[in-house]
């Protein structure tokens, strides 16, 4: 008998999605380390998969603090354990007493626990020195989570030309491609220069807009800073373009900044966030731009992925709006409590005087002086080989080379 | 200036979404805490919301070998501490094991690790004495995530007529009707019935399914046993009609099973899974039903809500139409790692002999009678009260009783 559920039935746009992640790339990844595994004999001995930014799986050490508030949480008889430190034991106890029935086995607030939130919104105070609310913050499953919600919620039901436009750069992170697809949304690709470390222009911007004009409805746009998988820093003068493009055009900007960490040479190329940038623009915009900034466990410094921890921070939303996306993160009830007690570790870190605070710094600046080494290793050593060459890692984790295909190989594949 | 999104640009799906737990009774709830917190003279005490199945938050102690399991995953140093048994620690180091990197921190396989959907699969193999392939179990974020996932995957984008019809409980669990709203699918009520302890006959799903002909494409039924918000455990005789009446009507069956672990009284109201009766039913039934199963780490006797564990066991699908909806959960990257590992505590849990096993068993036992113990007094207070009927809780963690509003009250309130 014939299936209720065939690919003729099912929702046409989940079959429309794309993950990059399992390419072919990654299937001949899989299939050499099978055959490694079989005894074959190859110059290498292991395979080493950074196709996605999963730190811990390829040997980086997690960050003490993080996991003692996280096992104390976990397991509060731990509390009395003297190997514990006790500014680790005051985090936790204080993020006990915010759980109601002081369990990380509750459910907390569908945006997730009050004190989290308002210690995300201390450390973006102190990041950008400007104040923040921390009612306009909502807790995640990942930043992951909060994309897929943005997205969802600036689609539209129409057809055709009615769909809601996303502009996504490219090269792109597949999680925006994938989730356009999933929600109907009309992508509108904006080409990030190459020749320009991956900067991108007011003018591709605008060439981008025009070309798809009657197509759809321009709604957002998504700025990936640091980039990914271009690993650049955007300049603070293109950040400005970005925003005046933005406000003229009467786009959402969503800030995918989840390596606002990973910042390799910040004084040469230093970071600002997106609210910081535009707070200086002064009152003829600073008001004027929806942005929704995102934030993550899974990257910087600690690479906690599995924890699925993060937060997007709402500027400028009509309130009414807002309510609607926080009724609908409801129905899933809550963000995961130990992703919700890890990102306030995290956001929270020891401060100076505080008995983890020298471990704490040491492993911080260790996993990010490893990761600058890595990025220059990477870099020197694309750019040495025949045929290749690479932009400058100067953030996030990843480098995107080009290959310059010899003529003959192109002529052979033609 | 205006917004770019307002209540008229955004998803009208999204603004659909009821979510009733907060409802006016939660806010009269909350309104008396406060009052409470100032200080003003009640009769009583606290507020107990018992609004949602959130059993930590209202006391409900913890088991102590699923947080000894995961505070190791956690924390590994923690394995060479004497004080925890020797099972938490080897259960903890096989979970290891199985993490990239040996760290929790580290992104799983997007449907969950491989060693927890095995261990998934024996317990439901053990449970029904029925085969089951690890390979159709995908972990989730909450049995929440899977309800969702399943209902984006069958709505279509069609409008009017064309929407994916889902029957639903009445009275149900507001997941339901919610994410029906957001994915815009077709909501056919469906009414159990108080006069038989909340039972539901095929006569009733024949009316609800023709009363809605030509108004939409029928393609799954959703069944809660043990009932929530109604507290029945669905006679075996029940559910074949249930079975017979989806495949006769070519309905996917979503079977929320999350109560599994919630039934009071087992020689009297005996709780089976739709799959084993199923299975019980032979071959002009057992391979003709798409059925989903889902689970959680959230009710049952360890109630950890707060680690988002879910699964769902997947029968009869199409493959292709599996390998679409597994591609979409690769999107979202994986499940929160320590959910998983909560999970696999509990489908994993001591074994007679091992250490943990006597601890365990009494505090799995003593949550469980207590709340039997909470059933039988919330039945018998409901029922000594004037004008309140109720039927007994036989599983899940709810009761529903009616109210019967004296013939002068309705006058008035006409």
């Amino acid at each position: 008998m014939d299936k209720v559920l065939t690919l003729d039935s099912i929702n046409p746009n989940m079959i429309k999605i794309e993950y990059a992640v399992r390419g072919p790339i990654v299937e001949r990844a899989l299939q050499i380390e099978k055959e490694l595994r079989n005894g074959d004999k190859k110059s290498f001995g292991e395979v080493v998969k950074c196709n996605i930014g999963d730190c811990h799986a390829t040997g980086q050490k997690c960050i003490t603090f993080v996991r003692q508030v996280t096992a104390l949480a976990t397991f509060p008889h731990l509390l009395e354990n003297k190997s514990f430190p006790e500014d680790t034991k005051s985090r936790a106890k204080d993020l006990l007493a915010a759980c109601s029935g002081s369990s990380v086995g509750s459910y907390s607030h569908s945006l997730g626990l009050e004190v989290v939130r308002r210690d995300v919104s201390k450390y973006i105070h102190q990041r950008d020195g400007i104040e923040s609310n921390w009612e306009n913050i909502f807790l995640a499953c990942g930043a992951t989570e909060a994309v897929k919600m943005l997205l969802e919620m600036i689609s539209t039901t129409g057809r055709d030309s009615e769909r809601a436009g996303v502009m996504i750069p490219i090269p792109q992170y597949p999680l925006y491609s994938a989730t356009n697809s999933e929600y109907n949304n009309f992508q509108i690709n904006y080409y990030l220069d190459e020749s320009d470390n991956w900067s991108l222009s007011a003018d591709e911007l605008k060439r981008a807009l025009t070309s798809v004009k009657g197509q759809c409805i321009p709604k957002a746009i998504v700025i990936i800073n640091p980039g990914n998988p271009t690993g650049q820093v955007l300049p603070q003068k293109c950040m400005e373009d970005i925003i005046k493009f933005a406000v003229d055009n009467r786009l959402m900007l969503i800030a995918d900044e989840v390596y606002q960490q990973n910042v390799y040479q910040p004084d040469k190329y230093p970071w600002a966030s997106f609210k910081k940038v535009l707070s200086n623009m002064g009152p003829s915009y600073s008001g004027k731009l929806e942005l929704a900034s995102l934030m993550s466990c899974s990257k910087g410094y600690m690479g906690e992925c599995g924890y699925r921890g993060g937060y997007c921070e709402l500027l400028n939303f009509d309130p009414a709006v807002q309510a609607q996306l926080y009724k609908a993160l409801s129905a899933r009830l809550c963000p995961p409590l130990m992703g919700q007690v890890a990102l306030d570790a995290i956001v929270n870190p020891p401060r100076p005087g505080e008995p983890s605070y020298s471990l704490f710094v040491k492993e911080r600046d260790d996993v990010l002086s490893a990761l600058k080494d890595k990025a220059d290793i990477t870099y020197s050593a694309l750019n040495s080989m025949p045929n290749m060459s690479c932009n400058p890692v100067q953030g996030a984790m990843y480098a995107f080379p080009r290959i310059h295909l010899p003529p003959k190989a192109i002529q052979e594949a033609k």
